[in-house]
């Protein structure tokens, strides 16, 4: 049996909302230590990993390892009847093909139960290496949302270029190019509004401006954002979900064609 | 001759958005006690009736019974162009073929009026007995439009039952079922917060949410709504429009192969 | 060389977006004393003229003459691009084919900037001769964009009709007719809420809605608007840039067909 009660309900919903677009079907893991997702996106370019531990539970009750096929789009619907201030408590048998989302509104006056079906989904489970990275940006994500959005407009294609004094976001369209230049910058009021970049050795490296549009669907989770950098190896976007874990996107950079933007 | 003058404009011009999805075109009534509509949405399954009584106008003169057909889509368009502040003046002549809505700003340097073509609408008039009901649910609008715009997103149809404990909303669909329930709840701050049920004996009716969530577009005219239901009658959800009247909606409940979602 | 930086850089983005709807195409004109530009709409009916004087720029270099021509649509996209609190510096090199759009955040941890491509485009500048007018009303910008707005759910006219005790807004359509009369008013607390009416004699015009709905899109320059008529003139829709110059709209009268609107 699996019952798990989470008193920050608006954080699921958030979660939903972050990787729906991305990923249609795909299993939730369940084990005593957490809850946990890793997926490919529908064209198999880009991975999503989600981490909420036990801990950030309030209740956390998980018998035996359970792999929950789930329609996010579905998923989704049903979550959006929670209110913000709702509790939610996902509820399963073992063996069985429903899970139920439970919502309990704070004052206890309301309570909800949406009964979803299971889906059987192949999925094999990606080990991924623990790496040096050689470039570790942490910003505001709504900054980093905000340059995404705004290339987009402009280019297909961006390419993100860290040293010791910034990172540079650049692209190119048929209406012109633009760059972007975020200093370092740790002299802020609110310690989420700095940019700190730890360099081992520069990188850049070019991405394709749709995937990190959609990684940037998280950002109501969390005030800052980290991305990690290695040539030749996917980026890192990561959201940390406060107490609880984090969501996680990995995307390979392009090769070749998109040099000549690099200059 | 028509002339009735309302401070709070405002209130007409939710009401016409209360209204106009539902009914196309309508006669609105006048005679010296009050302004009123009755009208079947254009399917003829769900009836609305609106009462504003005479005293609620700041100035109400109605020489003779009129009854004045509107095109209620066109009517809209008119009061939208009318301060949410604004006093709105409704005249007419008697057998002219004409309606004047004047809009006066609160400071009065702002006059406007719009005259609406009248038409000849064919209507009966229903007689709707006073009934005793089984249950009556009195609860915060807001909530209700919540529910049951939450449970059009799973299915078609909504199962009401009510009991003393509370009142239980119910559906299912494609992807799943959901209930809803809301408990009896008097010890709320603010009265209209508050959710009392009557119950004389246990009812559970289904009713197609379509129409549900067509009635919640009153929601701006008040902070509670009243849903009274009897078996086999028709539910009358209705909104008080403060010391003036009401809205009431009328809808048939749905019979048999409903039955099922009802368990 | 060209070097134009704008400390209040949001003046830029309002004024694209309150000219890019009427033009497509436009070459903006740099001098010593300003950065204008002249353009007619796609159906060559509207003109729209702006003037921003070089004493509005924190910093103005402009060594010769420039005519840029720029695609307004590809221009504004990128200035969305610019924080709402960005510095914006314009610039260009002589004989270039491309101008640079360059952003600095208040706290300087953000630079962008951006390339577009000029294009060649052909243009002839209009003399606008210096007109006594008959009417000149001074009014909220607000008040006039939300009457244009409100008359053109009615019909396609409006006749405007200016005397001593206030301006007349009518129109007509298939499912009535509207008026709108604005008293001079001169009595309120901010000076930028009066309506003030100069006139020699009395005038009544007759105008597209489309285009004045058109040329309110600048309403967010500025809390007044100036609209000046003369019979037989083009009205002139002015929304002045504060310290720093204006847009005008030009829109020829009207004749005949409409006179019937006009009574």
């Amino acid at each position: 049996m699996l019952e798990l009660r989470l008193l920050q309900g608006s954080l699921l919903k958030k979660v939903l909302e972050a990787i729906k677009d991305l990923v249609t079907d795909a299993n939730f893991d369940c084990s005593s230590t957490g809850f946990s997702l890793q997926a490919m996106d529908s064209s198999h370019v880009a991975l999503v990993a989600l981490l909420l531990r036990s801990e950030g539970f309030e209740h956390y009750r998980c018998d035996r390892n359970l792999s929950m096929g789930m329609n996010l789009n579905n998923m989704s619907k049903m979550l959006k009847c929670a209110g913000n201030d709702d509790i939610i408590t996902i509820k399963a048998d073992d063996g069985g093909d429903t899970v139920t989302f439970m919502f309990e509104s704070p004052n206890q006056d309301k309570i909800s139960d949406f009964e979803m079906k299971l889906m059987d989904i192949d999925s094999e489970h990606l080990g991924i290496p623990e790496t040096e990275y050689e470039a570790i940006i942490r910003m505001p994500s709504q900054e980093f949302a905000r340059i995404c959005r705004d290339l987009s407009s402009i280019g297909d294609t961006v390419v993100i270029s860290a040293s010791k004094e910034g990172v540079k976001f650049s692209t190119r369209g048929d209406i012109g190019s633009a760059n972007v230049v975020c200093r370092q910058n740790t002299s802020v009021d609110k310690p989420e509004d700095a940019t700190v970049i730890q360099i081992q050795q520069p990188v850049s490296l070019t991405f394709a401006l749709r995937y990190m549009n959609s990684f940037t669907k998280a950002t109501p989770l969390s005030n800052t954002v980290t991305v990690s950098m290695s040539s030749e190896l996917p980026i890192v976007v990561e959201y940390k979900i406060a107490e609880m874990g984090y969501i996680r996107f990995y995307l390979a950079p392009k090769i070749e064609e998109d040099e000549e933007v690099n200059s």
